[in-house]
């Protein structure tokens, strides 16, 4: 029964999906030109685009496709124990592994495919109407947005179908242990599309400035710098395929974690069992009402239109949910885990606290970033004074804006863990990912529209069509910081709940902080943030020296191409681009992956327990304060650029420059890869939980003989 | 009997601290000046100095008198509870904590008028010779190290015994509890001196050049800079009183910590309990050893000697510790609390975890901040390519150097605890901070070599002197970059101690990481450390604009003042830095102040618990890659001004300024700060543990009615 409710929702969602997409291929190029010849310009540059991501993804997919197979041996290695159990427990981790891992990349396949079908076609109906590009762009976010969440919840489905085909007769707990390797595989395709897609977006944004803007002194857009493409290419890399790869992680790590906790309570009885998974799904109607019922005329509304999009959307789901709620899971009060007397109630009250505590965390990013708000009109203010006050006053103002999202969180722990225990956290995370569809929607939307800004300007479309690309482009920047603010809530919840059903998994039945091995593992959770966030902003600086070489080569080596009578190789930059972030992701990709199996096989599960702690507490001030500096810097420069402090040109506006490079790094690479550190930690944790809860702490088991 | 042994090394510290102030003494300005003329003016700016100094610090002092009062009083009415227990706890108590807070206050006075003299007699004695400067400064600075230790633990033995004295019968843990507020009066006078302090420095060195050598284009330590001398005495303020402040509540509040909890291990057995005092004291004849075996006479030897004297008085201690433990403690395993089986030896193991540990966090804090090393070649180098790159290197540099201190404090906090339960991590505090004198000595000699380079300057003493002076100068910059990693590591194992003792207080048996106050805890925790951080950075910025338009009000006001012919209203400008950091102080102090009693009361001991240990998980990287940061933009811009990358007046000079300019705040300020957020906190709620104990989690409690 549950589960035909769940297959509904989740073939309703690719059907919306589709219908997303059709509207977008609908939208002829040819037709809504000004003239042919504009026409081909924009298919050319289009197409070089498209080709550019999907010479990204391919790339990737390779060298992803090697460490799933690795991975894969090891999962199946480190936690098969055929001499204990009788379930091969690591083959099918294995298996439900791989799939995860190919679910994700599908869905962000087909969200990139329309993300680089949708910026040209949003480009010519721009020239239509602003209501016209705003609705094609939103539409091609839609189908990321739709595409992604009925992927994850048929995946899901689909792998606990099979799983209690073929394992009939086991307990359900085994099957939803087994179900977490799911997550694990959505999560090692985030690390590839958020960490290296991350290094790849400010790699090539850098490079492009650097060399373009500043020594060739050529502006942004132009299709003489060589690194134009490959700058296109990176936005939609980092916000379509990174943030989608990001949050069907968390959307499957955390619906796992649930099931995972809820297994022995709720055996035998289906309905409650998925339930997680079941309550997940109201976001897609609430999603599709929430966007359909909100257009832009007007500048002014554009906006309004994508913030009441997500507002509705909250609230339709507030209330829905709690009758599913009332109607899945038992009446009468029940116990989980060590917790007794839980109600429905109590975990639809866990539920919406996530759901709740999420929105006010986007909302306070943008009080934080937008430059409507005194944060950051402070920090353009502080331009005046130079570049040195222009830097300390953002990098206060990120520190500032970490505090009360952390109490936010806070917040929703002991409202959750109070009304229904370890998996009233694994709720709280459902829920503040409840509206994945519409934010991915809106998140999705952001490179499109700025993607159709490159288009207009390369295909020379004019500057009445570049005004309005660049108002959908200004409310997609507002937007993309709510996003960011919102993965990392939810990101730390996930890790949270992954942390949960861990201990559930290790049978601790505390983690007391006296013990040593578990504050050493705190401290030494603290130093692998840090550790992290040097890596990767050294990576993304290594990665666009690459990249400048390159650029400055092709000037020097290619006679014409200031001119504009010779074609840049775009396809080179490109290629540099997507070399370099790979590379330079390996290390602390690596450390991400081993040093929790490291760690607890050396020192045990407390150890473990507190490393994946003292990560999270680290990770979620840097991942915020970082997110939400270098939103800042970013829109204090706007805010100059619109003519406060006297505009472009002054030293205001040379510092509030500086500060946005630096912010560069912050917010689009290392910020958001630290939601990837404690996840995925987090869920390594608890698929080889087995192995370390039996084979752990060698190293301290030896000290103390 | 051991009474006697700390009461005898105690005077011989106060003896050398009076022998090193007549050796500064016995130097004659007059005798030692080239000039009667020359001599007149430098006792003319040492006095302005002198007087700037002491006028901040009676200023000062009557805050810290009023703040002092008030909270005595709270001692007094939160903690007795005259109707459960017969001893008038609280009153016994707030008498210990304003005795600590004068001892503190005595010895930091002591110290900056030592300093303010032996500032002006290094400027002459340098006229001599290299090494006679160096003796002169290093002497002065040993009256700080010296008074310091001796007040210290004096104060300590004195509380002690009047407190055995009259509540005779009383239980030793009774007693230590009491004494623990001598600690506390200890770490709040620190909150004035390093958070005040910290704030005045940067506030006085940000307004002098930014007004002085950008604006009106005259260079640094000129007289007729109407901030030249606030800006000097701000380096005494910063590393004399700051600093001194600081390690003074460390010592004060880790001995405590290590008595409160063997009290009741060691009831009855006078010699080991007060053998966390005995211990402390071999620092002292160590450190007078360290002091005395060494000399600088060339360039190349000042460096080394600095150093040379820190490694031997570690070895010394390290050896004399050994027999001292051996001789004071039980020869047969004895129980700690809850562990069992602990050994003299096993205590001296965790002494030596944080003596080694603490050396090594001081040398690694060399490597990543010296431009004789990789990393700050680095950021120098990264200059080239412009200030944004300066700045991402060296925020990266900043976060990569916590990485290895975060794990050696977790090493030692195994170590420690594993040979001797919580006691150990006390024992490893005191272990850090057994060098003390020699480290404050060294610190002390900082600003003493500074503002005698400053002082040649203004009294036109010539280039030769200035060049001595410079070279004294530059040993102390890398030797205070040290010393301040050897304060963040120290205040790391201090206020794990001093939670340990609160732990003890609290009859906690275990604190569960599971516990959802306990989590939240941790997040509140993170969440004050980057509360702090941005307070105190955006508190440098607005009192530097205080001082900035006072420098600009003379310039405009004071005929004659460019040209040299008026003098410069320098006291005005003291008091303008005096009563602006003493201002912007007030809101983080009252937050470090009030946030743990507050959430005790309100949410219980408990989350208290996390709390504390969210904040120091969060602030020990904060701290180090803050101090690290800075000092690395520092010497990086100093290595581009020997003549790397182009030199002065290059795009990469320009670039490594900015650099400098904003690790001002961060290595001056807001890093050190985050010393006495974490340690005045735990402090704090040890104090009041009987309160939160008996009276907390009302609103918990509330909400489970």
């Amino acid at each position: 029964m549950v589960e035909s409710l769940i297959l509904g929702f989740g073939l309703a969602s690719l059907a919306a999906a589709w219908l997303f997409s059709m509207r977008v291929q609908s939208v002829s190029v040819e037709k809504g030109a000004s003239s042919p010849e504009e026409a081909e310009r924009l298919n050319k540059i289009a197409k070089a685009i498209r080709d550019g991501a999907m010479a990204f993804l391919f790339r990737e997919y390779k060298t992803l496709a090697i460490f799933i197979f690795v991975f894969a041996l090891v999962i199946g290695f480190l936690i098969d124990d055929p001499a204990t159990t009788e379930v091969r427990e690591g083959l099918y981790s294995s298996v439900a592994f791989v799939v995860g891992a190919v679910t994700s990349i599908l869905a962000g396949f087909i969200g990139m495919r329309t993300a680089t079908a949708g910026n040209v076609r949003t480009a010519v109906s721009a020239r239509e109407s602003l209501e016209k590009g705003f609705v094609t762009a939103i539409n091609a976010g839609a189908v990321m947005g739709f595409g992604l969440s009925g992927l994850a919840v048929l995946g899901m489905l689909g792998c606990y179908m099979a799983l209690d085909n073929v394992l009939k007769g086991q307990e359900a707990h085994t099957i939803m242990e087994i179900l977490s390797g799911f997550g694990l595989g959505g999560s090692s395709v985030a690390l590839f599309a958020r960490v290296g897609g991350g290094i790849y977006t400010k790699a090539a944004d850098v490079g492009a400035d650097l060399v373009g803007k500043v020594e060739a002194g050529i502006p942004e857009d132009d299709p003489r710098n060589p690194a134009v493409i490959a700058d296109n290419v990176g936005d939609n890399v980092g916000d379509v395929a990174g943030m989608g790869a990001d949050l069907f992680g968390s959307v499957a790590e955390s619906t796992c974690a649930a099931m995972v906790i809820g297994a022995i309570a709720f055996k035998g009885q289906p309905s409650a069992l998925l339930y997680p998974l079941a309550i997940s799904c109201l976001g897609i109607p609430s999603s599709f009402i929430g966007i359909l019922a909100f257009k832009a005329k007007t500048e002014e509304q554009v906006q309004g239109a994508l913030k009441n999009m997500l507002i509705l959307a909250t609230v339709l789901m507030a209330i829905m949910s709690y009758f599913l709620t009332m109607y899945l899971l038992p009446t009468t009060p029940f116990t989980l885990g060590t917790r007794t007397g839980v109600t429905a109630q109590g975990v639809y009250l866990a539920f919406l606290s996530g759901l709740v505590s999420g929105y006010l965390i986007g909302w306070l990013t943008e009080y934080f970033t937008s430059h409507a708000y005194g944060p950051t009109r402070e920090v353009a203010k502080s331009s005046e004074t130079g570049t040195a006050t222009n830097i300390i006053y953002g990098l206060a103002l990120g520190y500032n804006s970490a505090v009360i999202p952390s109490l936010l969180i806070a917040a929703t722990v002991v409202i959750a863990v109070s009304q229904a225990g370890m998996y009233g956290i694994a709720l709280s995370a459902i829920g503040m990912l409840g509206t994945i569809s519409v934010a991915l929607t809106i998140d999705a939307y952001g490179p499109v529209a700025d993607n159709a800004g490159g288009l207009a300007e390369m295909a020379h479309m004019g500057a009445d069509i570049r005004k309005r690309t660049d108002i959908l482009d200004a409310a997609g920047n507002t937007t993309a910081a709510m996003g960011k603010g919102f993965a990392i809530g939810s990101a730390a919840l996930t890790a949270l709940a992954l942390f949960s059903a861990y201990v559930t998994q290790c049978q601790m039945d505390s983690i007391d902080l006296l013990n040593p091995w578990v504050m050493a593992g705190l401290l030494v959770g603290g130093a692998l943030t840090c550790a992290f966030s040097a890596m990767t902003m050294r990576s993304v600086g290594l990665a666009a020296l690459a990249m400048i070489e390159e650029v400055r080569r092709q000037f020097r080596s290619i006679p014409g191409l200031m001119e504009g009578t010779a074609e840049a190789e775009y396809a080179k930059c490109v290629d540099i681009a997507t070399q370099a972030s790979l590379r330079e992701m390996l290390r602390p990709g690596l450390m991400v992956v081993f040093t929790p199996i490291l760690i607890g096989w050396l020192f045990g599960q407390e150890m473990l327990a507190g490393l994946l702690i003292g990560a999270l507490v680290t990770a979620v001030i840097f991942a915020i304060s970082m997110a939400n500096s270098g939103g800042s810097w970013d829109n204090a420069k706007k805010y100059i650029e619109s003519g406060a402090h006297g505009g472009r040109g002054t030293e205001a506006h040379k510092a509030a420059v500086v500060g946005d490079t630096v912010g560069d790094p912050f917010k689009d690479t290392s910020g958001p890869a630290l939601n990837i550190l404690i996840k995925l930690m987090a869920i390594i944790s608890l698929v080889f939980a087995p192995f370390v809860h039996n084979m752990g702490g060698v190293l301290v088991k030896m000290l103390q003989h």
